[in-house]
């Protein structure tokens, strides 16, 4: 067993940002600044978790979850964010969609540990 | 360049089911299955697209979009997808989360092809 699982969340509803991406040839300073943008993004307020999965084939994606609307506003209008977007979109990515999402309804299920 | 990008979609609203999930060891017929299922849910009235990506890592999201609320209902309670579903928590899955999400907003970013 191993302890990875998706992220554990409050009842809904709160706000998922689908974020999916795929990315240019090269690091070009990614790995590094997405690692600083998650950190960054965890200490907002409203931030409640992520999952996040790139494939061998390069298309990436990321859903942050966050309590309400207000608290995705604040973050996509936080400079150091904006700043890294802007960076995204002239070196990281070759395309990308973004959507904002009203989570309605969740469940879960998680194997028992002796199975 | 790749054809490879982000699902295309229409104006909001409509709906995404975002799983997450993280698999057992093995494949066990799930590599197949998958793609079985993708199709079958292609073929449902009001799909309209599906982003996956998995990780090396083992976490794995796919989001699929729908017109809306029933067109996921209805596909939630078609037989051979229950069948596949409940053979996901007996084999395939050490844990997964659904959320059920309405899109409210979405934006994209696309590369100029000469770029």
């Amino acid at each position: 067993m191993t302890d990875l699982a998706p992220a554990s969340l409050p009842a809904p509803p709160y706000y998922a940002v689908v974020f999916a991406s795929v990315r240019t040839a090269g690091d070009n300073g990614y790995g590094e600044t997405a690692e600083q943008m998650l950190k960054l993004a965890a200490a907002q307020p409203g931030f409640l978790g992520v999952d996040s999965a790139r494939g061998a084939d390069g298309l990436g994606i990321t859903v942050s979850y966050w309590r309400d609307a207000d608290s995705i506003a604040a973050w996509r209008d936080h400079a150091e964010h904006a700043l890294i977007c802007a960076r995204g979109r002239e070196h990281w990515y070759a395309s990308f969609t973004v959507q904002v999402a009203k989570v309605e309804r969740a469940y879960g299920f998680s194997r028992p540990a002796d199975l």
